[in-house]
């Protein structure tokens, strides 16, 4: 990515032939380790999506989580990546019908309303802009734009986020792995290094964890584990691990088989928790609705399958979860959710002329 | 503290009169908050010893945990708090017999030996050196200088530590909080505000802990937890939590009382790793050893009192367990630790001659 001096974002308007004024469409995805946006033309109907999508261009830039990198940064960030991706798509702003921006670390009204009062400064008003978590780009990527569903997130951390056709939102989980985040790659791998550090003083029972994960980061005792731990606060390298655990776990190795047990019972509550408080079910629980599965811990595809085992506890409670694999990335759901509520507020305004 | 530049830290012993050379004793304690030093006189016989202790000078100094804040800090921060002492009581270092040197983050022999590497450079060679963990400290403060039993150290963090009379040691936890410290104040409050993210999530009971941790820390919803947690890594910061949680409990919380039983718990498990491992309570399991209860969340004298809890817990299995509260600090614990092993040295050496 190309780095701008203050201002100078928006110099390539000038200085690039912007093609035909066709109107497009922006999608972001800001996760704590990369931001991506995408940029599509308007769609002229929403019943059926082209396949493959017109994707006019794709950019990147990094972390865009205003708790991880400060306000300042994470917005010079997501003014880069959206200048990017319309400067690689030959064109600008004022092509922009809609923007939908989907960023980690926004849990509260207050969050989503500061992020959209500079997103506002930087277009025109009749632009419509959607701030959201960036789990909804996630289940906007399995229902192809619309927001109904629910999302199972694990990947380094996890949430799970649901919406009703009406528009009523409700998650949980995703509080990070102070607050008991412990069916992520991060609670998974966490969990494993207690167990070698109960297995080593006396206090768990032994576990083949310990050779295996000593072995993996080069250790030679369990004592250094506390060294490493420490080291580097980063969540992503702890979550690492969690292959290590699966392939203990298919060895046989009782603690991590309970590991892994419990991880998928904790992902399966948070689902729960969410189809439960928006009623998705419906009344007699039959209901079908969309569940869609993403991240790294979900899509291991060993003999432990942590995604379909998760699965298999959902249907049994709830029949008509439809199981989702997004074949798109967040990102192009975030521009497909712009482009179905622009459509819909567009069509509503159309009616009321 | 004084602050001197690089070389002048031992300044004072050419300005000022020493006085008569008496051989003195240095105890240090380096917690993660701050560093005590204790300059004590040798004292002629171990069997009796002086009430009230004859404590020639106390220093203090900020954090000297190298893992905290690097090496080089770190043994700015010990050489400059002994310095103090040592300036303070009219000594000097041709004075010292010996000193102990009980830090936190002393997690391997490999920490052990640097630190006793630049301390020695630090002394004449005859002085004796002793590099400890501070839980040798806190046990040695119980236990008037002696080697012996069990410490059980729960505050911000916890962990077991304990001596055989022979020499062997163990310990159990003192991993920190993602190694599964689980009974330290820092593990009871994430347990805590855990449990109010899961009962506003729809994953957890309802428990009256969220209406109070709110309250104690000014927010308004259940949401805002999750800035408040990351917005500052500080781990005494989250343990402070504790008071509210006991409260909880002592008004008939149920999410409460099952954190602090489970806390309990896991203190006593630490105890009984430590305990099982050196073989402290002999073969009949009845035999007595000192077992020293230190921190914070051991201490809270209201109702529900966790360290009577944990002491019943152990005591219906080790019923040879001394409980001690020290009634001196940790630094001097390792001022008469160091006393105590250079008599013994003293004494084995007069012997051979």
């Amino acid at each position: 990515m190309k780095r701008y001096r203050n201002g100078e974002v928006w110099d390539f308007e000038h200085e690039v032939a912007v093609a035909a004024n066709r109107p497009v469409i922006l999608g972001l995805d800001g996760g704590t380790t990369s931001t991506v946006c995408i940029c599509m033309p308007v769609m002229p109907s929403s019943d059926s999506l082209p396949d493959p999508l017109p994707v006019l261009a794709r950019a990147i830039a990094g972390c865009s989580n205003h708790n991880s990198v400060g306000e300042t940064a994470a917005r010079e960030t997501l003014e880069q990546v959206m200048a990017d991706a319309l400067s690689k798509s030959g064109s600008n702003r004022s092509a922009v019908r809609a923007v939908c921006l989907a960023v980690s670390g926004v849990n509260h009204p207050t969050d989503q309303q500061r992020i959209l009062t500079w997103l506002r400064e930087m277009f025109p008003s009749h632009v419509k802009l959607y701030v959201q978590n960036d789990a909804v780009a996630a289940l906007a990527s399995g229902t192809m734009g619309k927001l109904h569903g629910c999302v199972l997130i694990a990947g380094t951390g996890t949430i799970a986020y649901g919406f009703t056709e009406d528009g009523r939102e409700a998650r949980a989980a995703g509080a990070g792995p102070v607050l008991g985040d412990w069916g992520s790659g991060y609670g998974i791998a966490a969990q494993a290094l207690t167990a070698v550090i109960r297995a080593h003083d006396g206090r768990g029972p032994h576990t083949m964890l310990k050779s295996a994960i000593l072995q993996t980061l080069n250790l030679s005792s369990a004592d250094e584990l506390i060294g490493w731990t420490y080291a580097d606060p980063s969540w992503a390298r702890i979550a690492a691990l969690v292959p290590v655990v699966v392939s203990c776990a298919e060895a046989g190795d009782e603690v991590a088989n309970k590991i892994l047990k419990e991880a998928v019972q904790e992902l399966a509550l948070s689902v729960k928790a969410v189809v439960q408080r928006l009623g998705l079910c419906g009344e007699d629980g039959k209901n079908s609705f969309p569940l869609v599965m993403v991240g790294g811990v979900l899509e291991a595809n060993q003999r432990w399958d942590i995604g379909r085992e998760v699965m298999d506890f959902i249907s049994k409670e709830y029949p008509g979860a439809l199981a989702i694999r997004p074949k798109v990335e967040p990102a192009v759901g975030a521009a497909l959710l712009a482009w179905n509520e622009f459509m819909k507020e567009y069509l509503q305004e159309a009616y009321r002329r």
